[in-house]
């Protein structure tokens, strides 16, 4: 009896959750069905149902599982960074670089659609999107007061970061093209324009604070 | 007699193209089947079957005539523009800011999920994203040598460019706070950061030619 029986539920949940984004990753949402989800997971269906009330149940568990994971490694790899090198560390947990972001981008281009007929996956989403947003917003600040970047337009600058982040979800996943490194160019071309910009009076004034 | 047979059918299978978009659009891909697309295209599920094998086939074509249809369009609106007016066109035509765009936008985020798994479906993708790319190369090429942007990697820009405009797909119809002017903000940023770098030789040379 270490275990609390809810840590133990909620730990099978996530269990559950890993065997999903595995089978959706390889076969596509449609082929998946709950007895495959059940087998993959180890469980009878009967079982499963004592987990999760069906398929969508699943999927929409996945999909905030996905933006809870790659928020806690934002976290991590931001640390007590500020600024441009805290949002640098933001773009690369979100873009898919890596087998375990890819695989995040495949599940979030899997559900999207699903988002545009279920009001709480769309929640799930816009929760995501405004938190990214936001954090990209608050280290483009840092940055202007810092010196680091000229007076831009947080929000504008922000929104494009974002938008082409989710661009990347797609292309990431569906263009050969795509490359970790033509990913980081895309950022970097941002970034540039921002620092291009004149500096700040408010960045001036908070420096000289 | 007056209509060739093989006029009629693709005729006929536009028709249930445009009718499988407005289920689609309305209800979500997953709840979509063929003898609701039968009954909205106004067939027996038998007689449909006459001018497609299957959903996946209805699917395939739409994926197809969203950018057969969106092509079109850019043809027309660009004419004989060139460089940055060009540029621009084909963005408004891509971008989700009309009610037929907005539509094609949900099917293109309905869709891209089965291009995951779908060779055929990923391979329409491809081509339609490689088209629009090389497209914008072109009209950033033109526009260097025009001297209305500086000296830059033409490449980096189409593929940002290209890939806002598939992260608007997702969120001009996800994101509420998504608007016209929010979209055209983004793609103003870009072209102005273009047209902030400083100016190319080979533009020099080719406005001395």
């Amino acid at each position: 009896m270490s275990v609390p029986r809810l840590v133990d539920h909620a730990e099978r949940r996530l269990a559950i959750i890993g065997a999903a984004w595995r089978l959706i990753a390889a076969r596509g949402i449609d082929a998946t069905n709950m007895r495959d989800l059940a087998r993959e997971a180890g469980y009878t269906n009967g079982a499963l149902s004592h987990y999760f009330s069906g398929k969508n149940e699943i999927l929409r568990a996945s999909f905030e599982h996905v933006f809870n994971a790659t928020n806690a490694r934002i976290e991590r790899s931001v640390g007590q960074r500020r600024g441009l090198a805290a949002l640098r560390r933001l773009c690369r947990e979100v873009m898919p670089q890596t087998e375990e972001t890819r695989l995040e981008a495949r599940i979030a281009v899997s559900l999207w659609q699903r988002a545009l007929n279920d009001p709480y996956m769309a929640a799930v989403n816009a929760e995501a999107l405004d938190t990214w947003r936001a954090q990209l917003a608050e280290y483009l600040r840092q940055a202007r007061d810092d010196g680091e970047i000229g007076d831009v337009d947080e929000m504008l600058y922000a929104n494009l970061l974002m938008t082409t982040m989710v661009g990347l979800q797609v292309t990431g996943v569906l263009d050969s093209e795509s490359s970790a490194a033509a990913q980081e160019a895309m950022i970097d071309q941002i970034l540039d324009s921002a620092r291009a910009a004149k500096p700040s009076r408010r960045g001036a004034k908070a420096r000289r604070r």
